[in-house]
C-alpha cells in the first residue's frame, strides 16, 4: 500500500516572527477572528504581537478568549455562531491545544452548517475558513495536525476531528511565549509531545519519513525533560522544546496516535487530569505492554530518547510526575471499558484487549 | 531572524501509488495535460498508468511529449501555448528533472503573460495550473520543490524560476519507473541528489530541519552509490535511491543550492555534460575548498554517507565516474567568470572569488 506525507502548514519560528511576517496575514482576509483563552495570552505576549501585526496590516479583528481547556463542541459551536456573525475571514488560534483545536473546528463550522455526525465524519461542502496557529505551549502539536480534540459529552471522552481541511495554512512558533508558564505547565506539555513521538514510533502506520522527525524528536525531549526542575527554563532549552513538540506534530499527522491517548483521554474526562500528565503516568507501563511483543521497537524508540532502558526512562519520568492520583477498581473497569473502543487501539503495535488495558491503568498507579 | 519550513506537496509513494490514488487526479480539474520526454515515459510504464489512472476517472488528456534535456524558456513557451489552446485545467509532468521542470514553467505560463523578466521574478497575478510530479528518476527532487530550472541561453547558463505558486500539489514516488534505467543514469542521478543533501548541508540557509532530512538523505545515498557498479540494481535500492532524492528536494527547498550547483551548469551548458555527474566531478575539490575553513561541517557532512574522511568518500566517486572529460584553461576561465555571478555562490559557506572556482574546476579535472 502506498505511504503517503503531507503537512502543508507553513512553519514560522524563531523570536518575534508573527510581527516579522505580518504581511502572511494580510494574504488571509479581510478580517481576523483570534481565539484563545481567558488568561494566558495576555500574559505571554502573543495576543499583543498578534493583535500589533493585525493593525500593522490594518486587518479589522476581534478577539474571541471564552476557550476553556478541553473545550466541548458545544462550545465551538457558540464561537463559530460568533466568527459568522461577525463576518471573519480566518482564524487565528493562540494558545495551548484547547485554544488551537477549538480554532480549527471554528473555522471549519463557520464555513458548513454541519450536525455531529457530520463534523466528525470529515467531509464537508465548503473549505474552512484559513487558520492561523500561534502555540503558547510545547506540547499539542496542532499548529501541524489535520486534527482537532474536542471533548464528547455523549461519548464521555474526547473525539477528533481528522481532515485535511483543518490543516493551519501558517504556524508561528515563537518560544517566547511559553517562557512564563510555569513548570507544572511546561512539564505536562513536554510529556504530551513525548508521548506524540514514542506512539509516532510505535503506531502500526508508521512508516519512514514520520519515524526521522520522531527519532529527533524523542533525542531532543530526552534531552530536555532531564532539565525541567525548577530552576529557571533557559531559552534555548524553552525553543528545543518547542521544535521537539512540532516535529512530534508533524509524526501523528502521519501516524495518528494509539492506546496511550485513547486511555489519556479517561483520566483527563473522568478525573481532570492534565492530558499531557495523564499520557505520562501511563507511558512506562504501556511501553512494558507493548515491549513484550515487540521488543525491538519499543528498545529502539528508548534508545532515541538517550536512556539506557525502560527502568531508567521510567524513573525520570517518576520523578517529574511526583505524587500520583489514587484510582479505584471500578474507574480503572471503566476507564478501560471506553478506551478499548477508541480508534486508536487498533493502531497499537500490540493489540490490547480491554483486561491489558486494566493492567496498564492499574499497574500506572501502584 | 524567522526560519520557515514549507512542504505544501503532497507525497504519495509505493508501487502501483498512481493507480491507487487516482481519485486525487480527479480533484485538480476536468481536462490534464501529461508533459514528458519522447521516449523513456513510454519504456518504463510511468505514462501507460498516468493515463490509465486519468481513463479510470473519466478525466479527457493530451500527452504533449516534446520535451528535450535541459529545456530551454522558448520550449516551456511553446509548450504552454498548446496548454492554454487545448484548455487544460492541471499538468502532470512525468520523466526526470527536464520534464518535471517544464511542466511547473508551463502550469504557470498557461495561466500568466509573462515576459523573461517577470517569469524570473517570481511574482505572478494568477495562480498557476495544479501541477503533479511523477518523477522517474531518483535525483532532481523537483517533485517537493518550488523550483523549474530552465536553459537560458542569453545568460548561457540556467536559471531558476523559484515560487511557492510552482510547488506540485501532488508527487508520485514509484520506484517501479526507475528499474529500467541504465546504470550510467542511475549514478548521474544519484549523484545529482547527493549533491543537493551535501549542498544543504553546507549552505548559508540551512536550517535544523533541512539538516534532519538531508543528513537522512546523505545517509542512505551514502550506503546505496557504492552498490551502484553494474549488477542489477535490487528494488530496495531503487526505492531508497527515490527516497533519498525526495528527501534532498524537501532539503533544496529550504537552503537552496551553492557554488557546486553553480560551477556544475556552465559544463552542462557548455559540454552537455549531464547535470548530476557535472556536480559529481567537482564534488570532492568542492568539498576540500569549503573545509579549509569549515573543517567540522564538512567533516559532519561526509560523516553522514558514512565514509571515513574525504579522500575515501573522494575514491568512492572516482570510480562511479570513470573517465573524466578533458577541459581547457580557456574553458576553465569562462566557466569561473560565469559561476562566479550565480545568485548560489552568496549561500556558499565560504565565500569564493572567481579564481577559488577556477581552482576548483582545475582540481577537478586532473
Amino acid at each position: 500500500m502506498a505511504e503517503q506525507f503531507f503537512i502543508p502548514t507553513k512553519v514560522i519560528a524563531g523570536k518575534g516572527c508573527i510581527r516579522e511576517h505580518a504581511s502572511l496575514l494580510a494574504a488571509l482576509g479581510a478580517k481576523a477572528m483570534v481565539v484563545t483563552g481567558c488568561h494566558s495570552a495576555l500574559v505571554n505576549g502573543s495576543q499583543a504581537d498578534i493583535t500589533a501585526a493585525l493593525q500593522e496590516k490594518r486587518i479589522p479583528y476581534f478577539v474571541y478568549n471564552r476557550i476553556a481547556s478541553n473545550p466541548s463542541i458545544a462550545a465551538v459551536r457558540e464561537a463559530a455562531a460568533v466568527a459568522r456573525d461577525e463576518g471573519a475571514d480566518f482564524v487565528i488560534g493562540c494558545g495551548g491545544g484547547s485554544p488551537l483545536d477549538a480554532a480549527k473546528a471554528i473555522a471549519l463550522l463557520a464555513a458548513n452548517d454541519l450536525d455531529d455526525a457530520e463534523l466528525f465524519a470529515g467531509i464537508f461542502e465548503n473549505p474552512a475558513l484559513p487558520m492561523v496557529a500561534v502555540p503558547t505551549t510545547a506540547g499539542t502539536g496542532s499548529e501541524v495536525t489535520q486534527y482537532a480534540i474536542l471533548t464528547n459529552d455523549r461519548l464521555q471522552t474526547k473525539t477528533s476531528i481528522a481532515s485535511e481541511a483543518i490543516f493551519p495554512r501558517l504556524a508561528f512558533l515563537d518560544a517566547t511565549y511559553t517562557l512564563s508558564l510555569p513548570l507544572r505547565v511546561t512539564v505536562n506539555t513536554a510529556l504530551d509531545a513525548l508521548s506524540h513521538a514514542l506512539e509516532g514510533c510505535l503506531a502500526k502506520r508508521a512508516i519512514a519519513l514520520s519515524n526521522l522527525l520522531a527519532a529527533e524528536s524523542l533525542r531532543i525531549s530526552g534531552a530536555c525533560l532531564p532539565l525541567l526542575r525548577g530552576e529557571e527554563i533557559s531559552w534555548t532549552v524553552r525553543e528545543q522544546l518547542l521544535y521537539a513538540s512540532m516535529l512530534a506534530g508533524m509524526v501523528i499527522a502521519h501516524t495518528g496516535t494509539t492506546a496511550l491517548h485513547a486511555m489519556g483521554y479517561s483520566l483527563t474526562y473522568f478525573r481532570d487530569i492534565d492530558h499531557g500528565r495523564a499520557n505520562g503516568l501511563l507511558m512506562s507501563e504501556y511501553l512494558r505492554f507493548v515491549a513484550a511483543s515487540c521488543r525491538e521497537r519499543v528498545e529502539e524508540a528508548l534508545r532515541r530518547t538517550g536512556f539506557a532502558d525502560l527502568d531508567s526512562f521510567q524513573a525520570m519520568l517518576k520523578e517529574l510526575l511526583g505524587e500520583r492520583e489514587w484510582i479505584s477498581e471500578a474507574e480503572i473497569d471503566r476507564f478501560s471499558a471506553i478506551a478499548i473502543r477508541a480508534k486508536n487501539i487498533g493502531n497499537t503495535l500490540r493489540n490490547p484487549v480491554q483486561q491489558d488495558l486494566a493492567e496498564i491503568i492499574r499497574r500506572s498507579f501502584i
